[in-house]
C-alpha cells in the first residue's frame, strides 16, 4: 500500500458539497465508490477543502491509501473509467509520503468567487456565477477588501455552523478583478472558516452596490459579530482554485 | 412596429440547433415563443448565424419586429422573463433601421472553438469543449492553419448537407492558441459553409497528432473533396462568438 494524492475538479451543483451527508450524494462519496472499485473494498478519501453544496473545484487535493504499483498516468484513467458518469474527474496523481495529510499539511488554499454583472441572466455560465444585475463598483470593493487582509477574528463572517475551535485566521489575499461584466474575487488563506469566503463576497456586494462604504468592511471585521456582516454569496460563483503545500505533490 | 436587433447567448446541448426542426426544440422556437409572449401573437426572428445542435453562442445576433415603444433594458427584462428557465439569454437589445437583416447585413462571423488537451475528461467544461487526450502540438497546427487563409473552393470542409449556392469563401482568420491545458482556435469569414469551422478544426487535429503534416491541409484544400480531410469536430467546443456589420447595432 502507497498514499497517493489526487488533484481533483469537479461540478458542485448536483452534490451535498464535498463530505458524506444522508441527504444526497457527495464528491466524497462518488469518489470513494469509484476508488473502492479500483481497490476492491472501502477506501477513505481525505480532501484538503469541505467544499459546501453546489461549490465547485478546479484544484482540490484529496489523499487516499491505495496499491503501490501502477504509473500516475494509469491511476489517473482507472479512476476517471469509475468516475463515469459523474461531474468529477481526477486531473493528476501521485505517490506521496506516508505521512502527507491532503488537509493537514496544506499551508494554503485559493478560491476564485465569480459575479456575473449585466443585466440578463447567464445562459452559458448558469450555476457557475452569482448573477448581479445592478452595476458594482469594482474599485470600491477592492478598497474594502484590503481592509480583511491579515490575522483577524472573522466571528463576523463565520458560519453559525462552523466547527473551527477558534475564529482566528490569517487572510494573504482578497482582490477584485473586473474582466468586462465578469467580477473575480480571488481569496487565499492558510485556511477559513465555514462560508468565510461567501459571507466576505455578499458584503463586498453590499460595497459595490454603494449601500455600504469600503470602510464598513472594518467596521463589520471589528464587530466580531455575524449580524453585522451582509447576506451569505450563493454558492454557485465560488470554486477551489488551488491547494499549496511546503512541496508540491504533482 | 419597429424592428430589433438582439444579442443572444446561449447553452446549445439540449438543442436541435438555432432553426426550427421537427426532431426537438430549437434556440428559434424557444426564443419566438417568448418574444411572441410579448408580441401578443406570432413572430419571426431571423439570425446571423444558423448554428447547429449542441454548437453553442455567446454574441448571436437576432433581428425581430416588435413595438417600438419600450426601451432597450426593458425589452431585455421582458424577453428574458418569458425565456426563462432555457438556457437562452438575451445580453442586449436594439433598436435598428427596417431594413437591417441578421444574416444578410452582417459583413463577419467570428467562432471559437476549444479543445481541452489533457487525460483527464472535462467535469467543469463538459459538453463545453472537446476533449482530446493526446497532445496536440499547437505551432504545427498554427502552421497548418495559415494555408487554408484567404479566398478559396472550401470544399474539402463543407458538409454534404450544405445549401450554400457557391463553396467559395474567404477565410480572414484561423488562430491556434494555447494557455494551458486549453487550445482555442478562432476563426473569422464573411460566412462560413456548412459545419466548415468543425471540419477544418478535425482536420487540424490531425496535424496537431503528427498524423499530418502543416502542409497537408494545403494539399486538402486543394483537392476539393470531402474525403481528402478529417472527421467533423463535435459541435460542444463551437462558440459563435460574434458578428460584424459596417455599424455595430448595439
Amino acid at each position: 500500500m502507497a498514499r497517493w494524492a489526487l488533484l481533483l475538479e469537479y461540478d458542485g451543483t448536483r452534490f451535498v458539497g464535498w463530505q458524506h451527508q444522508i441527504t444526497g450524494p457527495s464528491v466524497q462519496s462518488v469518489l470513494e465508490e469509484a476508488v473502492g472499485r479500483l481497490a476492491g473494498g472501502a477506501v477513505t478519501c481525505v480532501a484538503a477543502g469541505r467544499t459546501d453544496s453546489g461549490v465547485h473545484a478546479s484544484g482540490q487535493v484529496v489523499h487516499v491509501d491505495l496499491v503501490r504499483e501502477m504509473t500516475p498516468a494509469k491511476m489517473v484513467a482507472a479512476i476517471n473509467y469509475h468516475l463515469k458518469p459523474h461531474p468529477v474527474a481526477v486531473v493528476r496523481a501521485a505517490l506521496v509520503a506516508d505521512d502527507f495529510s491532503a488537509r493537514f499539511s496544506a499551508i494554503g488554499r485559493a478560491y476564485c468567487y465569480r459575479i456575473l454583472n449585466r443585466p440578463a441572466r447567464p445562459a452559458l455560465l448558469a450555476k457557475r456565477v452569482w448573477h448581479v444585475p445592478q452595476v458594482l463598483d469594482e474599485d470600491a470593493m477592492q478598497a474594502g477588501a484590503q481592509l480583511l487582509l491579515g490575522r483577524h477574528d472573522f466571528t463576523s463572517f463565520r458560519a453559525s455552523a462552523c466547527q473551527a475551535s477558534s475564529p482566528l485566521r490569517t487572510l494573504d489575499r482578497l482582490d477584485v478583478r473586473r474582466s468586462g461584466e465578469m467580477l473575480e474575487i480571488h481569496a487565499e488563506a492558510r485556511s477559513f472558516l465555514h462560508h468565510q469566503v461567501r459571507n466576505m463576497v455578499g458584503s463586498l456586494k453590499l460595497v459595490g452596490e454603494g449601500r455600504w462604504a469600503p470602510q464598513d468592511m472594518g467596521r463589520v471585521l471589528a464587530a466580531c459579530d455575524r449580524g453585522a456582516a451582509g447576506p451569505t454569496a450563493p454558492p454557485d460563483g465560488l470554486c477551489l482554485v488551488a491547494v499549496r503545500y511546503a512541496q508540491d505533490p504533482f
